[in-house]
């Protein structure tokens, strides 16, 4: 309670998320930014100029992540970074990801301005591309990063190579690899992320949920990222003509799934737990003509919580789909993933907890529901998160909002949280 | 029951069903033939040297609609023609339309050979573009064909200068009115079928539904054209992440599309007609990704049956759907298009019951669940229709199939029935 409370600059922060919501703005209030496009660059580039503008020195690894380093007074140190990403989702909105960065700018604004005295370098971090709006998968540069460190099952889908060649999704000639190589922001493998030049990891995100903003609370305390399974099941029926084939000897895949969504949906919220999240979002049904009754039909279920014990519970339901018939078919349960809850380096979210007591700012511990990189950098280095609430809880969408406000209030929390880290 | 039975050839009927199985190829027993493609133009090219080598003359209109005409002994007779098409779907059958020109084209031949005496003119036609696979939408040809005498909410669907404007579903810089110019189908208007040259009209098509094999019959003498609706049912809901938005707060379009499903399937079986045919077939979900709430579902309500009444009781039920919150969405009703139960011509399918009697092929009365040029043509002509036995019902797809015999007894019934019209 003694260390001195330092405070980010509401206006500075307001000029950031100006600036940044003209890169890519999409025309209805968000932006359409994806990784390595010009948009991106000007981001990147708004990035740079800020951070020289303090001293900071720039640096860019080989799969195009920038770093932005202050240096601290002891040589020997290594670095606290504070990370986030620049790319948004198609309509995306101004604060996923980006909040991050400018917050991660800010605390390093702060520093240089106020001359806040500290031993460890301080960097902050652009991840590239979280989203994985433009090339698949989310989240596969922190996946490349950290790959040695991973778990597994995870490692497998985010090995190099097979990364370099995922395919644009809206233009199937040209890879993530291609976009890295013809960028002006493919670097030097030497300043990757590593164990040692980096002692901890700090990242701000809008909260993306309604919990923060119904319990009045501005920012949030995470703890763990819960963990998460995500299954496909799949009806197998006939595809029959709609005016000609009579109803009693149809085997209609749609009629299936629907039974199942709704099956699923009652004996799910049946185990009665609010905290339980599960959703069934993507359906693909063939031929999906309208005189033509479908014959393979498939949709996805995607369920959270931090209890692996009540997720198998929930899988238990998924699974016994499987033995008997819905209109008619076969019901195949596949699985997708399935990831464990990852908690937050406990001391790290300790001097989150005081830095939000000391500050007077309204906060609560919480959970994050979403994945995000820094779920996956937990595994190289001591990791924590800072969520700032969204308004109604809406993200990946061009209303997504946070104020200015709590944005600030969050920069203040994680400068004050890092200045606990490096008084060690 | 004192004219001649003549019979058709099975030898003829089994080389033009391998002949024109090889025309579109698709690989799996099937074929892929669009309308003016290459392989179409094999098709009509097989039909042309066919009708040439026993006497027939051969004319085209402007939208490629082939016919081939045996003078008759009368000079002053109009013609009496049997039409269907030689365009099937992507991985279509040999059967669906291509039986109803094999057919035509078979009893031409067998009144060639066998000199048999008639007053009227007979004529095989070729359809252009019934099935709509490249060009939408389907009859689009005997749409624009019958277009001054159809009801006036069909006609909107068909108007020629639309028609023509129609994309090709590969490749959208191409319009069916290019694909029209560039063939060498494209004749004079002076031809198109008419109530000055034609006096009436009779279609052969594979039944493509299980009715007749299942009741052991051969050949259906079919009775009219089933009437229908179509309606979209769309639900409104909230796009949130899957992972930080607690259940209680969603507004899920699929699941209330998937509860709307299940609804209109109990309430419409209840009704308990075994005849009513109903198919929810085609489904849209927005933004279809499995980490988010779906915000944006619809999906396609196709009903048929040949009372208006009990499809003004289903539409009901249909439109109830709008009353209530599904999944915490609301649900929008909208129509797509509606068309009474055509009635084919008394007089002929009498002609067709007969000469099925006379000729001791199995045979029954039974209605087309699905829609055909005839049904257009009907508004023009007198007009009635036969089917052949389907095999377990398939069609719009590669296996679909019925036996030589079957084929063969269809145009032998046609023959004899096209006899007793021409003898009146």
């Amino acid at each position: 309670m003694n260390s001195a409370n330092y405070q980010c600059s509401k206006d500075r922060m307001i000029d950031k998320i100006e600036t940044m919501s003209k890169f890519g703005d999409a025309g209805h209030g968000g932006v359409t930014r994806y990784t390595l496009s010009p948009e991106d660059g000007q981001a990147r580039e708004d990035f740079r100029r800020r951070m020289e503008a303090i001293g900071a020195v720039i640096e860019i690894d080989d799969v195009a992540n920038m770093y932005a380093t202050l240096p601290g007074s002891d040589a020997d140190a290594k670095r606290i970074v504070m990370a986030s990403h620049t790319d948004s989702v198609r309509n995306g909105g101004n604060y996923d990801g980006i909040l991050g960065v400018m917050s991660a700018m800010e605390v390093l604004e702060t520093v240089a301005e106020n001359k806040i005295p500290h031993k460890h370098p301080l960097t902050a971090m652009i991840w590239t591309n979280e989203e994985g709006s433009l090339y698949p998968p989310a989240m596969m540069v922190s996946g490349i990063i950290c790959w040695d460190f991973l778990p597994e099952d995870i490692k497998g889908k985010f090995e190099y190579d097979n990364m370099m060649k995922s395919k644009s999704v809206l233009d199937s000639s040209v890879t993530f690899g291609d976009a890295l190589e013809n960028s002006i922001y493919k670097g030097d493998k030497k300043y990757r992320l590593n164990r040692e030049n980096y002692k901890y990891m700090f990242e701000i995100h809008n909260e993306q949920g309604p919990i923060l903003e119904d319990a009045g609370n501005n920012v949030g305390v995470v703890d763990c990222v819960i963990g998460m399974f995500n299954y496909r099941l799949r009806f197998f029926g006939q595809a029959v003509h709609a005016g000609t084939f009579p109803m009693n000897k149809r085997k209609d895949a749609l009629l299936g799934a629907a039974q199942v969504i709704n099956y699923l949906h009652s004996e799910i919220d049946k185990l009665g737990h609010p905290e339980l999240v599960y959703t069934t979002g993507e359906i693909l049904c063939h031929p999906n003509v309208h005189t033509v009754v479908p014959d393979d039909v498939e949709f996805s279920i995607d369920c959270r919580h931090e209890s692996a014990d009540l997720r198998d519970k929930v899988l238990e339901i998924v699974k016994s789909c499987a033995d008997k018939e819905w209109g008619g078919c076969k019901c195949v349960v596949e699985k997708q993933w399935n990831r464990d809850t990852v908690y937050w380096d406990k001391k790290l979210v300790g001097y989150v907890k005081e830095a939000a007591e000391e500050s007077g700012i309204s906060h609560q511990v919480l959970h994050s529901g979403a994945g995000h990189d820094a779920q996956f950098a937990a595994y190289l280095l001591p990791t924590t998160m800072i969520f700032v609430q969204s308004k109604d809880g809406l993200s990946h969408c061009e209303p997504e909002f946070s104020t200015p406000e709590h944005c600030t209030e969050g920069a203040t929390i994680m400068l004050n949280a890092i200045l606990k880290a490096d008084a060690e």
